[in-house]
């Protein structure tokens, strides 16, 4: 009985301090019990962790500060960030060398790993968490691919009455995370689930079904490709790409729609289905949904539209097959195009998403372009494109 | 793009040697792209981590060995375990005194932080692994509990047919996870849902919902306990963990149960309502059903009941307010007690779990005593209890 017992008098200690107590607080992020990392009012962060036998600590904010950590008498290190914008932000400690995550932060799954993060809060912004008002349930699904051969994990958001209307049949938006991360992100980093109950609390969108597929494929019996001393950019590894990409493209639209259409009750219709995606998601979204505008009529490209561009211009009329040759038939046909980008997000990135917006105006695109005031390659900016993108839907 | 392209390099690269390539295999625990830890058939786990400038890695397994790390020459430390036996195994490593996960392994909630594990397949083993057979969902939900004053999240399994039969109502089983874990433990470690699955796919078992809740609680206002300096076993700590236990059971009875009752077709009577948990989770059952006995009828204790006698002999007449008093009484009004235990797990669990299915039959109390051969205070063990009970529930 022992161990359990260490661990309940653990989780009992001093869990949160209250907001009286001092300015620095423990982040919601934290596992309970975790007294660090801790947050302050301007969104300076406080990281502890023990190492007692490292010579040299440092913490990686991925889109932040990297900084030295301090050795303390304890066998603790410690250091204090300057203050971060608001938002969810990615981070790893680096000890003698060795990547590792902070066990005192929940496991958010990005970079291809369980990373850790904290929340720095936006004053006054709630349409993020957790609200009293009705939740729509997320589910876990498995669906057998063909394209694949394996069992799929997804997620699957259902609006709040979804169990209560049986007859109710519910447009569906499918929505992506980026690269390294996976079917989980736009729950756990995201918050999608609770930014969509706090919209239909308001009205402030339709109700919609929100899948979140594992962004990653491999065909059926295809062997894993040799990444053995290929360089960046190299055409093995542009080819690799490519084949996950269309593997992806297929699952999707031939295994995981077809499931989610006899699964749920959809309105399996083009007018109906939507597509949004961040980063590596959003170049996935312009391919799956130009290459499918039979199935698709809503298109979000969150920080990543465009991307298989590389930075040059758009040529509407060779460009994703031609799907923007026409744009009296594209008004037509795509009832929403929207891409976002964070204005302190890396100056490619940056400049990629400003380079397509000014393409599709002068080729005459119908198409919304949003960008996020302050915030970087992070999950701040695409909940904003979230709150943003989903009340135009399926209208 | 050039970050999540090197990603999406990563992911593709060699992530599984074919059977015939050599006995070491990743582990299926593993993310997607991670070589190590690698199994072979006889249960050795292999394990490499990259700390270049450390002096002394260890990996920790929680049940297993305890070894020092060999560095190598590319900054990378290795080591080859003796055979585990079949099952999920937590461990961590320790790089220069600092505790951490492995980045290779997926995140498990253990010993309160995101622990790494290896899953050592039992061979001919299919009953917890994904079958093609019909699958049930899993839901998170989150509920507003009064007693804690706080939004709980909750996972509910709900069997395959539970959407396409709108009229059918479900018994219940609450289902907890053990000290330092937490509610995704059952589907994450223990693959309930794919045992359940499994079990129904050959109707072994009643379609039945299965609601795994967090198993933490804290009354709405009541102040962290402090931990600073207090001894195992003071009366502060076990002062604070009865107040937990006290408020988490009336969590279950009074926001849990109602919430459920209310959110999905459930059959909610005692008659159809049972509870079973793992250690920690085990001596709740036993404190929650044995308190309400006008809730629950099937009593389910896994490496853990009775954990409250500390020990000692069972005294029916007084122990658990006298419930064991009256056989016969007991035999009418519990359709199923159910205790079990490890035969290899610590020396004071089994002797725990041993005395009290000698207490029991002493007393004339009828009940189901259970010995998972050959493993210890882990998953494999709850695993295989599950497998037990779950078919004797409901009939």
């Amino acid at each position: 009985m022992r161990s359990f017992s260490v661990v309940l008098l653990f989780l009992l200690a001093s869990v949160c301090c209250a907001q009286e107590s001092g300015n620095f607080q423990p982040a919601t992020t934290n596992v309970w019990g975790a007294e660090y990392p801790r947050v302050d009012g301007s969104g300076r962060v406080q990281l502890r962790v023990k190492a007692p036998e490292a010579t040299k600590v440092r913490v990686n904010f991925w889109s932040g500060p990297k900084v030295e950590m301090e050795k303390q008498a304890d066998g603790f290190w410690t250091v204090t960030t300057t203050p971060l914008v608001p938002g969810l932000h990615y981070y790893m400690f680096l000890i003698d060398g060795a990547e590792v995550a902070d066990t005192g932060s929940h496991a958010f799954f990005g970079g291809s790993k369980h990373a850790s993060a904290v929340e720095v809060p936006e004053p006054n912004s709630t349409y993020y968490s957790i609200q009293d008002v009705p939740h729509g349930q997320v589910r876990e699904v498995w669906y057998n691919s063909k394209v694949t051969g394996t069992w799929r994990h997804a997620l699957v958001y259902l609006p709040p009455n979804y169990d209560t209307q049986p007859k109710a049949r519910y447009p569906v938006l499918y929505l992506q995370h980026g690269g390294g991360e996976d079917e989980t992100g736009w729950i756990r980093q995201g918050n999608a689930n609770f930014i969509l109950d706090n919209l239909l609390a308001t009205k402030s969108c339709k109700p919609m079904i929100v899948v979140m597929a594992y962004g990653y494929a491999r065909r059926a019996n295809q062997a894993p490709p040799d990444s053995t001393g290929r360089p960046f950019g190299s055409p093995e590894m542009l080819k690799a790409m490519q084949e996950m990409a269309s593997a992806f493209e297929d699952d999707v639209t031939q295994a995981l729609i077809p499931y989610i259409d006899s699964t749920f009750r959809t309105l399996p219709d083009r007018d109906h289905r939507a597509m949004a995606g961040l980063s590596m998601g959003g170049m996935q979204t312009f391919q799956i949904t130009l290459n499918h505008l039979d199935l698709f009529s809503y298109i979000g490209g969150f920080s990543g539209a465009g991307g298989m561009l590389g930075g040059r211009k758009l040529d509407p009329k060779t460009d994703y097959k031609g799907a923007f040759a026409d744009p009296k038939k594209f008004a037509k046909t795509v009832h929403l195009l929207w891409i976002g980008v964070g204005t302190v997000e890396p100056e490619r990135m940056r400049t990629g998403l400003q380079n397509l917006h000014h393409s599709l105006e002068e080729a005459n695109i119908r198409h919304i372009y949003y960008e996020s005031p302050g915030t970087d390659h992070e999950w701040q900016t695409w909940r904003r494109d979230l709150k943003d993108f989903a009340p135009r839907l399926f209208n």
